[in-house]
């Protein structure tokens, strides 16, 4: 009997983290000074990350780093996650393809990100810090920072989206629950946020602004760094627990994907699905098809270009190789949930772009319309992010049905939708709008990219 | 090693459902006409029941009732629960006692709810209905209804209580996005609510009122019946599934619990929680301790009187003997969550009476205060219904870090507290009140009881 849910034991918890880049021949391109325009050195990143985080970002050499023990025994309150066979979505659908997704939101945070949260926190304490700041978007990754400051005992810093803080207030009190203050950006209490405030007054924020302000304020506060919560290869590095458990479950079930589906914004979500399985493929031991399924209101991937530009709109963090829409670019204001990112992680774009990864753009009432199916058929509520993957699944799976292939597919869910139900109350009122930037806009936002390195 | 959590496999979910009244040697008091002061018959009850819950509600005798195959195959899906040893809150309490707790609030619907809405769509389903009726406090039951009736393919219409519609709208739009229908009450689309509104002007709602409705339609209506989330034997019955799987589950672990705590409102929690642990005790093989733990706002068990009282505030429905505070009392407005019902199971009732189960009030802000403290240890947002359960549970592990004793607590975790934000809002900001009610408000309440049957 086939089992819906195939969870590890806890023993069965990787030990070691798996960094792809050690099996790319092609480094991602390395972060650089914008000042000096040479590569960042282990020194200036340390100004404002942990020791441990830098060098774990800097390392494109080391294949597997050992989770330590107090991180293993933290994942142990919330993983292993479940790999899922979608029975019901494929009867709903009519598909001969197998269906599976893991499952990785069902824990307060709501989303994968309290794997890096996890380790992130872990190693600032390690070092002896007061406490860690950061941004969040949707308020997936605050939770995250939040839930796990509070097991290791660190102070918490959130700066929130202002249209997230409106939108969502009630992330912010579960931050509050555990112990983390919280500030809507653009704040009036960072250089950077006043500046930003000046120069777009009126704007309700973005992931890039609030990333400037948090940074500002681990730098110029004794005992405090930034932790980010995607787009690093150190948060891909950490989200590769999510591929390794997926891996191992398959190989329990004795069964293996074709199809490998996430949803992208900054691509800690995708990068961790696909990591082992990626791995496979860069040492020619077999092939998988990758896809990474964004929205066309912020479609980095689709419609950016490969070029070194800022991570954060106020161009006070390094410079990074990516797809990009341009630092200045801000999605529209009727974008649901996640997934603003103007850029994309450094591995995947170079993976994206060396024809590894494929990518897909959706609008965003065809993604409810799947979270919808989805919902009702397998009685999970997704997050608008992950109802990108899901519509993914559903369009591949459904193709299978025409050609009567019995492909597999596996697809991130990254997180669940508690906290997105102004966009669902919008979706099921029909209220619900679409937005696809046009190229003015797209050219606009790529005016904010820097001169790029000869 | 020991686990933090144990899953049963999938095949190791219980075939039956086990009945607690077969081992009481007295039992619960039937359900009374109110107009004849005769035990309602199943022909009676199936003007407002499907036939094969009538049958179950009347059955005093048979000990395990099958769970049915389709009902097996569905609670796959979001089953088995986990049995969760708390280690991170026993620690920062510095208790030696071991607590555990049952979580079941893990899925969409976000409490155990989903449990007895399987069942009750499945043999409404089964009996060729079109549809169900039922109302919702909180919000917890309409959503497992909704759950479950896109499952089954059945229509479902919820009433809501009016100040949880206005709370908590979010849970509306889960139930929507899962295609139920859902009305706040009281409303003006039935007699009973009508008749409510006049004698209540401004009144934001309650349960029974909501109860009142529900039924109203469900007997007025082709093709639909009622059902009910709590109270009724029933749902115990189903309930049961909790209780059975964390007794296997200890078996596993080797380890046996000497406390069995869960929060009361209609009683199905404690009661599914309890049922084969009381049945060991009902049959003289062992002895536990089990405490109900309910808001001291709405204190059925610790402030109610035993006697026959309306299940609803219209008095449309049977009598019951339960606890309970009159089915004119109405919870102050500032009771944040659940467990606002003015009565209690007549199981539980009877089992109260006869001592072997022990009831504890609390007030909001100490349970909120304990919400905070297993929310930061434990990294589960906890449902304010639950976290008197918590309340208790950590009151007995304190009890054991004075004495010194190992005692094993469990608890129920019946449900999580995403949708609940707005009491938590009011916690974490100090604006938070108690409530307890006067001598003559309870008086006030009973003022509504029936004449007693002789």
């Amino acid at each position: 009997m086939d089992n819906y849910r195939t969870y590890l034991s806890e023993s069965e918890i990787p030990t070691h983290y798996y960094n792809m880049r050690a099996d790319m021949k092609v480094k991602p391109a390395p972060l650089l000074n914008p000042a000096t325009m040479q590569p960042m050195t282990a020194e200036e990143l340390s100004v404002v990350f942990c020791e441990e985080l830098v060098k774990q970002e800097l390392d494109d050499e080391t294949k597997f780093v050992e989770i330590p023990e107090e991180v293993r025994e933290y994942y142990k309150t919330f993983r292993p996650s479940p790999l899922v066979r979608a029975k019901n979505l494929e009867k709903r659908l009519g598909t001969p393809a197998r269906i599976y997704f893991k499952f990785e939101g069902n824990n307060t945070s709501g989303s994968h990100k309290l794997n890096s949260a996890a380790a992130q926190v872990y190693y600032a304490k390690k070092q002896g810090l007061k406490g860690i700041t950061s941004e969040t978007g949707a308020g997936q990754w605050g939770s995250a920072l939040a839930m796990a400051s509070a097991h290791f005992g660190l102070d918490c810093k959130v700066y929130m989206v202002s249209s997230s803080y409106e939108q969502k207030p009630f992330r912010r009190e579960v931050m509050r629950t555990f112990g983390a203050d919280v500030t809507p950006s653009p704040s009036t209490t960072t250089e950077v946020g006043r500046k930003i405030l000046r120069e777009f007054p009126g704007t309700r924020g973005s992931l890039g602004c609030a990333i400037s302000e948090a940074v500002e304020e681990a730098a110029t506060r004794e005992g405090y760094r930034y932790v980010l919560g995607s787009v690093l290869n150190q948060v891909l590095l950490h989200q590769s627990i999510i591929g390794l458990e997926a891996h191992k479950a398959f190989e329990i079930i004795g069964d293996s994907p074709d199809i490998i589906i996430g949803c992208t914004g900054g691509g800690s979500n995708l990068g961790g699905l696909i990591a082992p399985f990626m791995g496979e493929v860069l040492r020619g031991e077999r092939n998988y098809r990758f896809i990474g399924a964004e929205p066309a209101s912020c479609p980095s991937f689709t419609r950016g270009k490969y070029l070194y530009d800022f991570c954060d709109t106020g161009q006070i963090c390094p410079l990074a190789k990516m797809y990009t829409l341009g630092n200045g670019f801000m999605p529209s204001p009727n974008h649901a949930g996640g997934l603003r990112f103007h850029g994309m992680s450094s591995t995947l774009s170079e993976l994206y772009d060396q024809g590894l990864i494929e990518a897909v753009a959706y609008e965003q009432t065809e993604v409810f319309e799947a979270a919808e199916t989805f919902a009702r058929a397998e009685g999970i509520l997704p997050a608008p992010e992950s109802s990108h993957a899901i519509k993914a699944a559903i369009d591949e799976a459904l193709k299978c049905k025409e050609s009567g292939e019995e492909k597999v597919i596996l697809f991130g869910l990254s997180g669940t939708g508690y906290f997105d139900l102004v966009a669902y109350e919008q979706f099921n009122s029909g209220t619900m709008t679409d937005y696809i930037p046009g190229d003015e806009d797209l050219a606009k936002g790529l005016s904010f990219v820097p001169p790029q390195p000869e």
